[in-house]
């Protein structure tokens, strides 16, 4: 919609796995989500231009997908067709499987399509600041996509390189865009594909000017142990008054973005394309970076909430320090919107509005990383 | 063969596809190759300990794959189940596909699996050389998989940093193998799971000394432009009267085995492996560099070939220096068998022999990385 509205031709080409695999796990957005075809019509019926849907897999239709390259002739193609959560990733191995199958074999065909296409079609994908790990050297700061290093020789001598930031995947989900960098890479030198990688961090909030036009163009609010993101559960659970659940320490470190500087970003891309021969330009796509704890903390004093620590699902680091270089879209003149701009307040309201949808039942995160995980999940009191 | 006669209790789990690419490409190999039941039967009447055989495709079954597993407890798998071509996996989209399609599922498939089972195994993997890719620092040495950096940082401090070595694949096929290093860090670091990557030079040779023990064990000799690789391709070409097929200047330096040291390196993997927790222990199982130009000089002294230089369908570096550490088999034991051990003849020989067997229209490398690629081979004379 913001594309649309900002006066592009939009396409939207879509499985709807999303919606199919919330059938899968018996569970829904806190927010009803319209069809597609009413979600489209109310858009149109609040001035909205004309946004057209294919119904298409591109892991599994190659021969469409190629065919719908050929007649449309995009300029760009924004890449979100991946499974996109981690703990859905872990939950068993045909979920590790279909987040692999799906989005290597997504990403590839988007690629291979547009080789054989020979058209110039400029991909915006959505990667993840998740590819870098949270495991780094103390104090460093994450460079955007690509890392200056010296190695140092046998003889004493040393040489300098630019090389992709080395990854560090959390998940398979994380390890499926670590895979990804590697074809964007792989297909922007043989085939000099134009790519950029948007490493996002976690979003937050409900709504952007337009989703507010219509309650049918609402945003899903994933409020689930799979798919639920950190900062909107806590805001949930209080708006509920459940208590909120932190995972081990707290101590870990993680990036965010508002959902409205989500979607100006992708359009700040989409207007600022690599020319031609460039490498992939990799953006971090976050503005700020929070402990999880502090975030407890912080939305337990806007609400009165308790906070519950839990046994940790996860595999991962007990706490990480994460300074990020998001130079390149400030640069592009994004105005970030933060935590202290009274949006915290707008998530509770939405979620006090539809607190009857929600089963407190899918709230804790039973996806285990390990054996030993699922013991200490099965443990919790 | 090697490890049965070793005493290891071996199974083959293989869905037979190169033998199936052979049937759509419409080529064989130069030595003709029994069936798999034929040659299993050789082994036996020839006093080799009996090897069993499933057919299995572990890139679409993983249901089969895990119950093999559970009920055969191996000790350890030597997963060589990945399209091997870069030319195959360059010739069409649909090759490309294939190549990441079969490559990725098939190894994840397998971490899956191990995971699922809970039992502990041993994977030893066969990578390539070619994941470092040859365009890096002239001079500088490549190590055993990891690489020891120094990160400046803006404040004029640095740390240090030991990493996987940054990949470069020159091809589709090459890629997959880039792809597959991530994720067995992602499952060594995850699940503990004990892997040995094997990153392998251009294999040379035909015969062991256990394939030379009845005809239907004969190893496959390919000689296309799409299998074939570049010694083999030129000893077979000598014998038979054919120009040596050099593309591009011959300044490509490329690392080499033998195939009797690439057997034997997978036995010293196997009798080595990784202990519980250690990470992935890579080799560089090759034994010598040269030049592909060096090659063809070589190969003509000695058979008094000519060489006809031709436009390279493939995208790469027109020359590059190739430096490679392969301490850890040489620590292992491994004596290396080189080009001047008198085993150039040896391929020669048995070229000559099934030289009714070549279909010389097969020879020439049609499969064309770019269509620039394309375009130039369709202009050789």
């Amino acid at each position: 919609m913001n594309l649309a509205d900002a006066g592009h031709d939009v396409m939207i080409v879509d499985n709807l796995s999303r919606r199919k695999i919330d059938i899968d796990l018996g569970v829904e957005s806190l927010t009803p989500i319209a069809t597609i075809g009413d979600r489209l019509k109310a858009w149109e019926q609040v001035g909205g231009k004309r946004i057209e849907f294919v119904l298409l897999d591109i892991a599994k239709e190659y021969d469409r997908l190629l065919a719908l390259l050929r007649s449309e002739k995009p300029d760009a193609v924004v890449h979100f067709a991946e499974q996109r959560a981690a703990p859905y990733s872990m939950k068993s191995s045909a979920t590790k499987r279909y987040t692999v199958d799906n989005n290597v074999n997504g990403t590839h065909n988007l690629l291979a399509a547009i080789v054989e296409s020979g058209l110039d079609i400029h991909i915006v994908h959505l990667g993840t600041m998740g590819v870098y790990g949270y495991g780094s050297h103390r104090g460093a700061t994450i460079p955007e996509g690509y890392l200056t290093v010296e190695v140092p020789q046998a003889d004493g001598s040393r040489f300098t390189e630019r090389i992709l930031h080395p990854t560090d995947p959390g998940s398979v989900y994380h390890m499926t865009k670590t895979l990804d960098q590697l074809l964007f890479f792989y297909y922007n030198k043989n085939d000099s594909i134009r790519i950029t990688d948007l490493h996002q961090g976690i979003v937050w909030g409900t709504n952007t000017r337009l989703t507010e036009k219509d309650p049918r163009l609402t945003n899903r609010f994933d409020y689930d142990g799979d798919y639920g993101t950190v900062l909107n559960r806590f805001l949930m659970q209080a708006a509920i008054g459940y208590p909120l659940t932190v995972h081990g320490t707290g101590g870990q470190t993680r990036a965010f973005i508002h959902i409205r500087d989500s979607v100006r970003c992708v359009q700040l891309a989409l207007d600022n394309p690599p020319t031609s021969g460039e490498k992939v330009k990799i953006f971090n796509q976050m503005t700020e970076s929070h402990r999880v704890a502090d975030l407890a903390e912080k939305v337990a004093a806007l609400t009165g909430a308790e906070t519950n620590y839990q046994a940790n699902p996860r595999k991962e680091a007990i706490d990480n320090d994460l300074i990020v270089d998001n130079r390149c879209f400030l640069e592009l003149g994004l105005k970030p919107t933060t935590l202290d701009d009274g949006l915290l307040s707008e998530v509770v309201d939405v979620a006090r509005r539809w607190a009857d949808r929600c089963d407190r039942s899918r709230i804790p995160c039973l996806s285990a990383w390990t054996t030993r995980q699922a013991e200490a999940i099965a443990a919790r009191p």
